[in-house]
């Protein structure tokens, strides 16, 4: 195998992820209780709500992926009582996403492969619609944050 | 070269990233003039001033990252007084990025470049910030739209 072609590499591309990943667990911890679970605006869900779509597409979407079986997308069983409870799910998600991204070959990230039965693409572009969707999601979150009064996490603190 | 190793192309993360500037020039199109310029919550700024952060990051760090010339990152160029103005700088940049990304070579993704006399990472990381960076901003414009009561664009439009 030729690395030295490589834009990025795979363990690269996961460390990216777990870097966003490391920082959206911090906008959760800065949520106070009752306001991770309450507050919204425009419409919006709560940002307990976008925690849960986050932990249902993460973990059980490279579990799939991996797996080649196509489960339905599920949220609800991702819906929990307490920010500790979400936290919790978080950190196993963490490990979940590492084991299962170990367990990928570089040949498979082009490969199409349809996710939770309904989103037909190759792997590479699923991947980076879960990396999307939750910096776009958590921005809704610095968003709320910031009408609380409450200072975000720096956007580039990963570690 | 062997590109059934690559994970993703140089190609197709143009387009992943022109992709995204799509869906943000129709965000910027979804504003009403007076609220692109005025709008904004919890000591936030206005989408015409993050419209001209990364206005500021795509096109100038494209072109320093070609031409390995660090000039520091000017923002108040980038500053302009109708949205008419500001959509057509940014197909400007649009053409001027799809220009200097022809000119990088795989191997120039690992190369580490001092971008705007202070960002010294691997060139890949700072294309990586400047995406994640634009759908940080936009998530937040998102919100604004939707404080606004105006639907925003389906964020899986990209074309």
């Amino acid at each position: 195998m030729n690395t030295a072609t490589q834009i990025i590499s795979s363990k690269d591309l996961l460390k990216h992820w777990q870097g966003h990943r490391s920082l959206t667990r911090r906008v959760i911890e800065a949520f106070p209780e009752k306001d991770f679970f309450e507050f919204s605006i425009g419409g919006m869900r709560p940002f307990s709500e976008l925690t849960s779509e986050l932990l249902a597409i993460g973990a059980p979407a490279m579990k799939e992926i991996v797996n080649r079986e196509g489960k339905p997308y599920d949220e609800a069983s991702k819906k929990l009582s307490t920010k500790a409870q979400y936290l919790e799910k978080w950190d196993e998600a963490t490990e979940e996403i590492n084991n299962y991204w170990r367990q990928l070959k570089d040949e498979n990230f082009s490969q199409t492969f349809n996710l939770f039965g309904q989103y037909e693409f190759p792997v590479i572009e699923n991947i980076f619609y879960f990396i999307d969707n939750e910096i776009h999601h958590r921005g809704q979150g610095y968003v709320y944050l910031r009408i609380l009064g409450i200072e975000p996490p720096f956007f580039w603190e990963r570690g």
